[in-house]
This record gives C-alpha cells, structure tokens and sequence, in this order.
C-alpha cells in the first residue's frame, strides 16, 4: 500500500568528525522516503526552491518515490548547516535558512488523497491539520514533532494528537510535551489525548513502542562507525511505516516487526552522508541486518535443571 | 557454587524526589551480596567501624552471606550521602566519608580462598591486586571499577585488566578508561588487554555485553517509579554473577540469561531504598520479571507471505 509522506525537502551541510558535505540532500521527506521506498511505493508532497538540484531529487523517481506533491516556489530552497562533534548524539545548528519552506501550505494532488498510510513529518502542526483535511481516512496516520512546535504551537499540537493514530518523537521532546520525567508516565499522557500508539526515540539507546499497556523496546544497532547522525529519525519512520504499509497488517506482532525495521534503517542512514547509503543498501542487508538485531537482544529464558 | 565478593559496606543517606533515607546499608559489598544471595552463597569481604549496625547486616546471614571476612575496625563506618534530583541516571554527593575504608587492606580468610567465582567491586585496584593474591585459581574473575581509580591508578588498573576475566563498568567509565567514544571500540580495546567479557552498563539505557566478535543487549526494565537507583550496578552484577555461579556454566547462552538476571536484580534494586526490596523481592517476581523481558524484547524476524 502506498504511504504519502508530507515534510520538507532541503540542502543539508554537514560536518563531522569524519567529514564533511555541502548542499547535499536533505529534509524529513527525503529521508523518510529514501527509506520507505525501499518496501512501498511512496508520495512525496514539499517545497522546495528555484535553486534546489531537481535532478538529483529525481534520482528518488526510479525507487518509486513520486514527486508530483513537490512543488517548485521563487526563492531559495529550506538550508540547514550543522556539526556534530564526538557526541554524536546531538547536532550543533550553525545555521538555518527556511526560505521557501516559511511559505509552504501543503496542497495534496488529487491522486494522493487516497492514500491508505500518511505520516506527517515534522512540519508546523498547523500545516500537519491542513493535510488532514485534504485526505480521505487512511488506514494509519502518523506524525512527529519537535520542541520548537511544543513551545511554540502547543494548543494545534494538542489538537493533531486528537487526530492521529501513532506519534514518534525523541526521549527529550516526550518530557517537554508531556512534563512527565518518566518515559512511561510520558506514554500514557500522550496515549490519553488520541494515539493508540507513541514511539518515543532515544538515539544511540534504542526505540520504545508503547501501545495500550504493552511495551516494546528495539536498541539501536550497534555500529563502529557512525558516520553522520542526520536524519535516521526520519530513517527510522520510514522503514517503520514503510514496512507497515508494504504488508498491512497492523497488528502488534508487526508493529514490533516494523519498528525493528525502522532499526534497521536508522542504523544504515546514519552510515553515510546525506541519504547516499540508505539508496545503496540492498535487500539482502537489510535482511541481515534484521537478523543481526535478532540475535543482539537474544536470550533463553529455560533454566538449566 | 560460592561467590566471594570484596567490597564496599557502608552507611547511605539519601535524598530521591520520593523520599529520604538516613544511615541505611550500602556499599558495593552489600548491595552485591543482597543481590546474589537470591541464587547461590555469598562469601563477602570488608571492613565497617566500631559504629556499624552489625544486627542489620546479620540479617543477610539468614540468606546464606557468610560475613566472616567483614572485619571490624576502631573508627567510623564509610559514610556515603548523596541526592538524586528529577534525572534520576546520575547521584550528587553530598558528602564522603571513607572512616575505617580508607585503610581497608583485605584479608581473605582461608576458607574463602578457594571460591571459585570472585567479584572484586569497586574499590582500589591495588587492593583488588591483593585479593588475587590470595585466592586459588578462581574459575571467573570480575571486577568493577570507577572514574576515580581511572584517573588515579590507571597502571594497577590496566595491570588488573590482564588478570581478570569479565569487567562491568558504565560508558562513562568506558569511555574514560579507553578515550574511544565509541562503546564497540572500548570494548574492543579493553579485550586486547585481558577480560573475555567487558559489560558495560548504561544505567537506565541498559547493558552491553562484549565477548569476542559477538555483543549482546539487555534493556533496563522500564519502571514507572525509580524510587532511588543508588546500588543499581552492583545489584546488577550481584544477579549476574549470582545466576553463573548458580548454574556453574559459562557458555555464551548461560552469560546471555545472566546479564539479563543482573538488568532484573538492578530493577529490582531501585524499587526501594538501600537494600530493602532487593531483600524482599520473591523467587517467583523475579521469575516473572525475566518474562517480562522476554516479551519488551520480543519480535518475529519471520516474513509475511
């Protein structure tokens, strides 16, 4: 089944310790679908700039990816640059330029509407409602967010929770949103206000699905070498909802299944710059990958007599 | 099979955003014992003062600890006060006051010798030299250690590195003792210079176990209320060791289960303070909790149709 994905389309530049890249692809939809597409078809809807290099963003086409929601505005496209020292676990923002990104009001193309999974990238939580009404039921919404939404638009914020089906968002952001310390306690607040599911994201330490009062925790696969930490949230969503949408089965036996696939993706995003190793990898590692976390957290409960 | 652990016995004052507790056991010597006295004998190894309320600790006679090596010393106990505030990963001391600790210089009865697993807690790597000294080819040897004994006593540490077959310690301490960030590679470097198994222990993030080219992962059981995590670690290793020597195998599934019965004893450990719930805790609740992780961890790698 097909997964519309509305967020933002930008030119990313990075540095970390391991080096650096300029102007390269970037943004919550491209990361997003750069991974989903690796399970199911996808549909893009953004924004980008005069300036932005389309044919490298088309690149995305042959995987299935289809841009017809992105729109092309005068200006320049959404810039972030950012730097990442030995922790990599938390980006330093040396710069942002929204450009035609502050004017973006989404406008999902007819043929999109239908679409059975939807996930709202963190965008204004104002523009994630917009979308809403322009889409009829899917079967899944989701949707992630940001401290600067839970400041800034927390009433809309409160109100998209009402309407959603499952929200991710970091450890950090969970506590701000909620003021509960307690990642647990931080769960039920936000799964009494609408979500019958809340992922909450902790990086390096792994994933929690919280769903009625079932709990599910993915680590984080362990890597040797990480290369660039940007987007393996939206990496991680992707292969998440990805998986959910190629098979359908919402129970929670692939709920689990899924968000060990969102692992996996995360895992391999953050392998490269950009989104340059999550469009390499192939089936087959992802598979293995798959296995490998399977034996991470294995372990035999039997006793020995 | 036994288990002799030396180590830390202490007086504990503590603050927690739930409660305080004045003068209550600690140290690593006991929260260890409390612990490991769930599955098999414990010898235990230390020194208190004149001061010590040696009727409580009597009470862990009754659960099978042998206190003859706890010797009795003219002075004042090892007092530890310390307040957790709303992170609850992280202690602020108040106050240290080493007493009689300060020229701990342990002394191995005989009929502790030849117990054939050893746990040497965090106290000064030259006297963790010493106890090896007096032991009789012990079947595991482990150790903990801390960021003060890293800074200060590297050389003994790195000494002891090569004499001891598993150490835990936390990723800061990792970190610190190896100067690589990343946690695949301290383990790595703290394998070449000795241990066959390096844990390392991420507080509420869980647990990593290294051995060779293989790791595995233990979650912290995600609890609604910590009410104070002082001991976690050492309760934690209290189940891990406890549950080895127990069964008396070292195979890679039997180490699996046992960090997973550490993760349990240490979620058990902050339950309550000092060691009160970890006294209390049942033989069918920590059966259960080892189900439990069983299914947070649990998924199907098996592929839809």
């Amino acid at each position: 089944m097909t997964v519309l994905v509305v967020g933002s389309v930008a030119l990313d530049s990075v540095e970390t310790p391991f080096g650096k890249a300029d102007d390269v692809l970037g943004g919550s939809g491209v990361f997003f679908s750069s991974s989903a597409s690796h399970f199911t078809k996808v549909q893009l809807v953004g924004v980008v700039g005069s300036d932005y290099p389309m044919e490298r963003l088309r690149g995305l086409e042959g995987r299935g990816v289809d841009l017809a929601g992105v729109e092309t505005a005068d200006g320049e496209s959404f810039r972030w640059r950012g730097r990442y020292r030995h922790d990599l676990n938390s980006a330093e923002t040396l710069e942002t330029r929204l450009g035609v990104f502050s004017n973006f009001r989404p406008k999902i193309p007819a043929q999109f509407r239908d679409a059975p999974f939807v996930f709202l990238a963190n965008i204004d939580p104002r523009l994630q409602l917009e979308v809403l009404k322009q889409v009829n039921r899917p079967r899944l919404i989701a949707c992630d967010t940001m401290n600067f939404w839970i400041e800034s638009r927390r009433h809309e914020l409160l109100e998209l929770l009402g309407r959603v089906d499952l929200i991710t968002l970091n450890d950090g952001e969970a506590r701000q949103l909620t003021e509960q310390s307690n990642l647990i306690k931080a769960a039920k607040w936000i799964m009494a206000r609408g979500p019958r599911h809340v992922i909450i994201k902790k990086g390096e330490h792994g994933a929690f699905m919280f769903s009625e009062d079932r709990v599910f925790f993915a680590p984080a696969y362990p890597l040797e070498n990480v290369f660039d930490p940007t987007g393996a949230g939206d990496s991680f969503a992707g292969g998440f909802i990805g998986w959910l949408a190629r098979s359908g089965d919402l129970g929670e036996a692939n709920l689990r299944r899924a968000v060990v696939y969102g692992s996996a993706m995360g895992s391999f995003a953050v392998e490269g710059f950009s989104n340059a190793r999550l469009l390499e990898v192939t089936r087959s590692e992802i598979t293995a990958r798959i296995d490998e976390f399977a034996r991470l957290v294995a372990f035999d409960t039997s006793l020995p007599a």
